[in-house]
């Protein structure tokens, strides 16, 4: 079977939690659970629309490189956290391509996969770098988060009494580095794996760019990556089937349909939870606004429904949304 | 300045050793010394004759990682190795992309960089799985050794004195899974760094590759891609400025340009190391007779002068050679 060639382009930006295997096995990745089942749909998406572009999120990933870094660090001096994310961006990106190859060659479809490292500019006074907020890594003890902050001058704080954790910046992507690599791929027919855990960030310094310890969001590092490779499709596979409404309350209602300008309204009225929804609707209201065409949020297993229109949630410009207001669910 | 486009096509496999800094800084990695060198190396061939692919070693970054995995092991799993080599190929290849990146930058030459994730195909019936040979990581206490061999299955041999070390195959490479993804890139005049560490060693089961624990020799990983590629040039940068013959004797003479023929009689003579010069001198009599046009082998520093033909070893074909026999040095 040959892959259909048409100009469609969708980046799909794949959970880092999904791809993590109860059962910590090979790489402490999940080979036959959630991964599989995307990547199934992966593979569909590939065969039948072509121009898939995958991207993904590194959070217990780069949390084991941390804490891995962190107890060898009597022995071998503790890298960089840009090298960590690197790192991750390596061993997710490996088991991706593999996984997905299998899939192909089981099908008998042969579209190349490939896993790129991936850079992402951003700007060294982004407000983010005076306000680190995202934790990463291991819990430590008051008395050992004392010694890391000494130690590394790392910024920790309580997390909702679970103990210490480091926070690092969550700077704005500027720009993708390894863009132009991205889309001679991605226009020879092959499927990228990219911008993984939020790309590398690193700051321009002169001639030289150099690695900082920060988390770029990737939901909007993924939406910057669609716009620039003129997808017109982006899908955020995350751990709930819909994005709702009234979340967490008695008549929660999932949008199945909503406009750009429904979902701005329904940001406006504080629906979507900061470090959670809020920021994939965030990237997916700029995606929409730069050019793309259509938002997709849903679960892994319901992709490809959700494309079809018949599961998920779908977002999309307001003339070519229902004319009677966003579509909802029966509440519950 | 405008890349020069023409059909040549350089691969040059770069030492994992020329990587590391003795200071071990960010990420281990040294990007001030020998690799910065390096780089100004790469983006001259770039600049100057296009067609660059670069591949790396990963020996002492992969015995890092299986540390970093062991010391950790009583909170998070160990990684398989093959994971282990995935994550060297995102750290050293993203550190590379990084310091080339700069270099270009500041010559003011556009060409893209970037590394790419390379699983490479072995034979699950090679030799080499009869006798794990390649010793990786670090070294053990003879309790510990028989600890690990207990817990993990690993074999482990004592190694000259310092200990125990866990030895692993070194099968033959047989196939670049991600070639399509590298001649794509190479052919659109951009630089590209893969097979990192020799690949991450993968076998066929079925419709599924699965990693595996081995090392697969980069030099000869290195010679299969130039070939591959149809490359007219095979670059080995090591830690000598040549290859030597009577190598460690008083009569030691550097091999300044020699033919294939020629080092198919030093081979037989015993002139090489096992372990050493002599897996180099291997894969580059292969890359020759697979229609390769010129092998050239030297150190960090001294890359450009050699494929001018003032510094190095040369090796080319019978025809293109001094027909008065292989041009050594003066003796010392």
């Amino acid at each position: 079977m040959q892959a259909i060639r048409t100009p469609s382009r969708t980046v799909v930006a794949v959970g880092g939690n999904s791809l993590i295997s109860a059962g910590a096995v090979n790489g402490n990745l999940d080979t036959h659970g959630l991964a599989r089942e995307v990547c199934e749909e992966l593979a569909t998406i590939a065969q039948y629309r072509g121009g898939v572009v995958i991207t993904h999120g590194n959070g217990p990933q780069v949390g084991f490189e941390l804490l891995r870094n962190s107890m060898a660090s009597s022995i071998v001096p503790p890298d960089g956290m840009d090298v960590n994310v690197a790192a991750t961006q390596g061993y997710i990106g490996y088991f991706l391509q593999q996984v997905l190859g299998d899939v192909l060659e089981e099908r008998g479809v042969d579209i190349p996969v490939t896993a790129l490292i991936t850079q992402v500019l951003v700007a060294p006074d982004d407000p983010a770098f005076r306000n680190p907020s995202k934790p990463v890594g291991p819990f430590y003890s008051l008395e050992d988060a004392g010694k890391a902050m000494d130690q590394h001058g790392w910024i920790m704080k309580e997390d909702a009494g679970r103990g210490w954790r480091r926070v690092v910046p969550s700077p704005k992507p500027r720009r993708i580095l390894e863009l132009e690599a991205i889309r001679t791929l991605v226009n020879a027919g092959q499927i990228v794996i990219c911008v993984g855990g939020g790309g590398v960030p690193v700051v321009r310094e002169g001639y030289k760019v150099r690695g900082v310890p920060a988390v770029i969001d990737k939901d909007h590092v993924s939406a910057l990556l669609a716009t620039r490779l003129e997808a017109d499709t982006y899908v955020i596979s995350t751990a709930v089937p819909h994005v709702y409404v009234n979340f967490g309350k008695p008549d929660r209602r999932a949008i199945e349909y909503a406009t750009l300008e429904e979902m701005e309204h329904f940001v406006s009225m504080g629906e979507f939870a900061e470090g959670s929804m809020l920021p994939k609707i965030r990237a997916s209201i700029g995606f929409l606004k730069h050019g793309g065409e259509r938002v997709v949020i849903t679960s892994p297993g319901n992709i490809l429904r959700a494309m079809d229109g018949k599961a998920g949630t779908t977002i999309v410009h307001g003339t070519a949304a229902i004319k009677s207001g966003a579509r909802l669910s029966e509440p519950d």
